[in-house]
């Protein structure tokens, strides 16, 4: 349906080729330190791109509203210690130019998805969008909106898949895991998991990367936080570095089978 | 939860006090014939309001996209002429201003409902907001949404509920018809009905309309165009006028119930 | 779809006729004086049939499991003495004979509306049946279940609409309102609500029963309780015997346009 | 919660032990070829149980009804001559003498879970069961169904994750991937996954059996037809023969790691 080339590059990293890509770090940054501290231990265990939000939702007044700019500098700060590339959210038109300007990739939240004035912005901003699912979206109007970015010219969107709405609340939203084989067939486009939002609880992540990995998805997005039990938000699905560190030891085993999945992809 | 006096006004229409208020009028805004016709048609019926929407939402760049100022000046124009109240659509931040300009009252709609950037600044333009639940979204998060409005200055909020997602296809959405009561209790804002995109079925428009009276909701928002079968959006859910007319009767009879019912409680 | 006769006639009674049928009683028979009395409240405040589960489901081995045959004779007795007609739950095959020995009408569970054999079963007792939405089924898919009731050659079927399970939990299930002109139109079928589970709150049985009246709904079933906070089951859902009377007054001039409709519906 | 010894023996196979189980064979038994041929080649590719219904819903009295006990003779030859244990539906309490007479597993459908006097029948039939998760249960739900089953003394429960019922209409249903690891910690029991109804689509069969192999599922129940394209039933989500042997040798690679993960638990 949609005709864009992959891989999606991002500054020197690839969705959709050779390499599965891991993205970690908090859900908000919350200092400096706390930022370069999760970013050395998730470059350390193998993630290639850290994320991390300098804006953060403001339905209530008396919550976190994130460090704006400052934020984005101590992402960029981050970067240029440890070479990991940055991933961070934009949550309305007037942010995208400073995002842009730090940032590698914008991402676009699951509540914007829905968002087409900043969809629009976004995708003229002459940089990759990780675009994640509404929580209550199909497949359809999921690739409906990563074709809009595409129109504004778009140079990449890779997909993210972060759990929809259902009944019940064991789980925060429910991993649709299926809907990562489903999407990057009826789009082209790279697909990736997020463990974190898609379960609400820290001791899924780890099962739900190795079935992102299983389904052949081109990478995860996993919340780190160097002390989850302190974290201003989403402590309960954060994890903490070591955690982090044991989940990618065991992803090694089943990335070998992806990789050799990818490479008899190419030789065919 | 939310402290704001009722009832809410709009350029001399009350919601939330002794007058049940219909706003009716097509989905787009199509040309100046279209728009005057339904507004004197709606007016005729006992309309205090119009509605029809100047942008639209762009998904695909080969549907209609709204007439915009020009969409607005026709609205305007039908005001003057009718006098009903005009209340249409703000899709983006951009947006806000020449809306505020020309709209009575300014709606967020439902796919907008959590885009916090977009409700800051409407709630900052000095218009009432109607403010549309998102098809996902619980009562909690929908009264959240409109804390956002009232903490930025918005001189009156009035929520409409216009059905729920959920699975099955008989009907567009499904009409959460018990949150009518629940915000009104939880929120202290007046609450009106949607009945032609929670139900998508000109069948289904008149029973909700009804049922909405029942509980006690503070008026409806209709989709009436004057020719269904060649509406550029949403013909299968509008009414005719001649369909709207004869719904406008049927209703009188049971806001009849409805203003003794609201006399009762001011007596009190 | 299904072609069968409108009224369903219940030992005297009528549902989808002249008369709306409310349904009054607790959600489980607990003893004879607490049947009795309920009884006698709500023959006296206008209901035309008692309900009350004899049996009840057994998830947990520790929850009261009903009073079985003992209950029956209790709901009888309360007929007998209040002419009151009966309709009790039926879980399993092995139970239809006996219900059907004492009950005017089988009531199917939304648990059981899946389940063939019973509804076989209960389809061939010779007694009109309540069949109730399963909570996760489509229109058409209750449509199918009444239509193997009567395949089977059930004497007639009324359908409730009881709420269906989506997200949040502010009510215990949403009550899909316009399933109920959907459900009548379809199958041809009176169509009954209850609000009691629909909703799981006692403040908003008064709103959906109005409601149900708007919409043209052929009757009600609503838990009434003697002393709800002392209840065995669904007490935060129950009304006491004065709130039950109280909403019944207030549906009175609701149930005067019912009332012209349905005779304006047969002149024609 | 529950407390039951694992593995569950079903005539020789364990279920959550060092073995990963895989269950095939056609959604129902239509003929004793089709039975006998399928069996054959699912034992060839690794299948240890085989499925079939004998007993089928009858929504439609014009739909295939399956072959009862006919059907049932089939299954067990097929034991004879393959060795596959056999587990098929009991759809009704009457059912279950001599589906239990034939079968080495009971299988309780996900339109049964909720069917209280069948779990209790079958709890006492001294057969292992399999039971389904209802289209619409929580964990929480699906956990009490199986503990009614060991309350009446059933010797083994296997769960099985079948998909849940969400909005949109890409796949049959939503498989609940997450539930797996969340079901083994909550209740102790084995389960399996069912990824040909989770989707209903034969393209992503093979993902999700990757996906369950991941989460350390405990086994599998596929749909396999000799020729899909002619299946009385679930042809568009059956696999055929060759298709069914492809995905087994595909998940070999990833049951290495899976038996490494059990070896190593059992070790601690």
């Amino acid at each position: 349906m949609i005709e864009t080339g992959k891989p999606v590059h991002v500054n020197g990293i690839d969705f959709g080729g050779s390499d599965f890509v891991v993205i970690g770090g908090p859900c908000a940054v919350e200092s400096e330190d706390q930022v370069l501290s999760t970013a050395r231990a998730v470059a350390r265990h193998g993630a290639k791109m850290l994320r991390g939000g300098a804006y953060k939702p403001r339905t209530s007044p008396y919550s976190f509203q994130g460090l704006e700019e400052a934020g984005l500098r101590m992402l960029a700060a981050a970067r240029a210690e440890t070479g990991l590339r940055v991933v961070t959210e934009v949550m309305s038109v007037t942010q995208v130019e400073v995002v842009a300007a730090y940032a590698d990739m914008l991402q676009i939240g699951s509540r914007s998805m829905a968002n087409d004035a900043l969809l629009e912005e976004a995708g003229r901003a002459g940089k990759p969008v990780l675009l994640k699912r509404g929580m209550m979206a199909t497949p359809e109007e999921f690739a409906a909106a990563a074709g809009l970015l595409i129109a504004r010219g778009c140079p990449g969107v890779v997909l993210c898949e972060r759990g929809i709405r259902t009944f019940g609340n064991s789980t925060r939203n429910t991993c649709d895991i299926a809907a990562v084989p489903l999407l990057q067939r009826m789009t082209g486009l790279p697909v990736i998991v997020d463990p974190s939002h898609a379960s609400g609880r820290r001791d899924l992540v780890a099962p739900l990367s190795k079935a992102a990995v299983a389904v052949d998805a081109d990478g995860l997005i996993v919340e780190v936080h160097p002390k989850p039990e302190f974290a201003l938000s989403d402590g309960e699905q954060s994890l903490s570095v070591a955690e982090f560190g044991t989940m990618m030891l065991e992803l090694d085993r089943h990335l070998e089978i992806w990789r050799e999945g990818r490479a008899a992809a190419v030789a065919v």
